[in-house]
């Protein structure tokens, strides 16, 4: 089924891969290379919309997994949707369950689906591909994901052969259960670290002529050498005029290598959940705003942003924040690297126009590490 | 002392006695009755200050005892004071910490000043007039409190009548330790549930001609009559052309006794806290959202309400967000509470104007324990 209103638009592409585009969705577009923040349960953790769209949000990333348990998808159906349930009329993107699923100790996969209890009230649960979609219809986001198998980090050829096998096959019932033509289904690549099982993957996945493509079983502690590997050989068999998402990345180092391997896509909940443990991003690198040598510091987090909080609070403030277990602190916070990262890719898009990416992304990283630098010549 | 740039103008006064007003401050005007949201430690919890003032605020509450011990009114003071460091350029008035400390168990009294435990940290703390002054000087409201004691409900006459002394010399002590002409010192009643006592300290906070006075002692469990009995005799002694401010009160209905008895300013920390524990105040009652019944529920929280919540958000959301243990939860519920407490205050100040504030507190109650009176009837 061919979805409706979704559209990807090559622009430009800078001379090292890194790709210039759009995606056009039934609730607006959204400028690529693209970070979404992720409201797991519906809701951004100590953000409004209203704050996320401020911070520079274009789409943000929902679950599945957690949704199917509260509020229940028939609730958020019932409701209009995600889009009117958490009042976000901007694109959305659900993940099928699949990584949460085989993170779960005492999971069992066969070929039909999983079984598994759920990490809250420990009542077991059956979750299959036809399901996922099922709801993933009812919430209706504008992308949704197929249901797949995330193998852990090591595994063997063998195993992760078995479970490409098996995640190539509930693709296809994904795609046959997927009802709604306003919801794009993106497939996902699978095959661990196996160069041989990503390209025999990735092909299966070419043949399904889906609207977008993930490339996911990263980010499970392969390490960024591995990461950048797998993207090197998986990313280049992907077609030009389709969307290009990576699940799970990351940190900003790990985004600037998924963008210049031509990544369109990416999310991670490190910007709000760092937040809330008062661990800023900043563009000379990562602070820990609670430690004591902040809290007489007047400067702003990052004296070259402009997000809300840099525009009016001190470190200092923030510190205190924290001292005084205020949950003002977890929204500021959060509030400030959620911006970070959208300024981050707004900047990137900016240096693929411009055809100067390796410099953009050499010059962020020389100024990133300098503190990492100083501290280990000291 | 004569505060500088401060200043109350009596506009009009309705003919049960509640008065319309206008106060005027350094960090600008308050239309009265005003209701004062409280960010204890320099912050409302979980609201920005942005928040706070998209939500109708036009004073907010802070308080010496917190800040003094953190972050220490040596840092606010270094960092501009309270309006600078949390960003709220507007007015502010803080607590000179009475009240908080004699709500502690094992505080000693003596006539310099109080010997206690902080309750945080445990450490011994002494805190007198001077202090408490020097503490307020350094925050830089454009209100401060004078230290006062505050005496538990019951107490016995006699009791009351040495604390009342002991108030007394240590506003005189207060007022002579005040340094700064940009900060009004308000002086506070006290006297119990007592008449006499009452008149006395009123008569004696007048002799002092201080730029306004508060009525304090009240919310300590005397219940609504004896509030009332205190006000009726206490506000009706204060002089016209000074602001009277009731501190801690309270509840909806509180509000309206004491607006109807002369009252102009109110400060108290329901609406956040009931808030963060899912309980919303609505013009047909409060209600606790967390509560099976609002599972599905697609009506906003209050149909009559504008506020950010209200205007994006249904009842069944909110309860996911409380279900989901979403910090946002909190900041949904507390933002439409303060919403609900400064848009009756608006009304309040309506009805004066138009003198019907009996009619309008008649009409508002009537609606508002509707839902009581229903259940009763079952």
């Amino acid at each position: 089924m061919k979805p409706k209103n979704f559209s990807y638009q090559l622009i430009d592409t800078d001379p090292c891969g890194a790709r210039l585009g759009r995606i056009t969705t039934p609730h607006g577009k959204i400028e690529t290379p693209i970070f979404m923040p992720v409201g797991t349960s519906a809701a951004m953790k100590a953000l409004t919309t209203q704050q996320v769209w401020d911070a520079g949000a274009q789409i943000i990333l929902s679950n599945a997994y957690h949704l199917s348990n509260q509020p229940g998808p028939d609730l958020v159906e019932k409701h209009g949707g995600l889009h009117a349930f958490m009042a976000w009329d901007r694109p959305i993107l659900t993940d099928s369950g699949g990584f949460q699923v085989f993170s779960l100790p005492g999971k069992k996969v066969d070929d039909e689906g999983v079984t598994f209890r759920y990490h809250k009230h420990g009542k077991q649960v059956r979750l299959t591909p036809e399901l996922s979609i099922e709801i993933q219809n009812k919430l209706g986001a504008d992308i949704i994901m197929a249901f797949d198998e995330c193998v852990e980090y090591p595994t063997t050829h063998q195993y992760a052969k078995d479970s490409l096998k098996r995640t190539l096959a509930w693709l296809a019932r994904c795609k046959k259960a997927h009802k709604r033509t306003d919801q794009a289904l993106f497939g996902i690549s699978q095959g661990a670290v196996y160069k041989d099982l990503r390209l025999e993957g990735v092909k299966a996945l070419i043949d399904l002529d889906l609207p977008g493509y993930a490339i996911g079983g990263l980010s499970v502690g392969e390490g960024i050498d591995n990461m950048k590997k797998v993207l090197d050989f998986t990313a280049k068999e992907l077609p030009d005029e389709k969307p290009r998402y990576v699940m799970g990345i990351g940190v900003p180092e790990d985004i600037l290598e998924a963008v210049e391997r031509g990544i369109d896509m990416m999310d991670c909940v490190i910007p709000t959940k760092y937040g809330r443990s008062a661990t800023l991003f900043t563009h000379t690198g990562k602070m820990r705003v609670s430690n004591r040598e902040f809290r007489n510091d007047k400067f702003p987090v990052d004296t070259n942003c402009q997000c809300y909080t840099c525009r009016n609070f001190s470190r200092s403030y923030l510190h205190h924040l924290f001292a005084a277990n205020e949950i003002l602190g977890a929204t500021l916070t959060s509030l400030h690297n959620v911006h970070f990262y959208l300024q981050m890719m707004t900047d990137i898009r900016k240096a693929i126009k411009e055809s100067r990416f390796l410099d953009f992304k050499k010059d962020f990283l020389d100024l990133y590490h300098r503190k990492d630098r100083k501290k280990k010549r000291k």
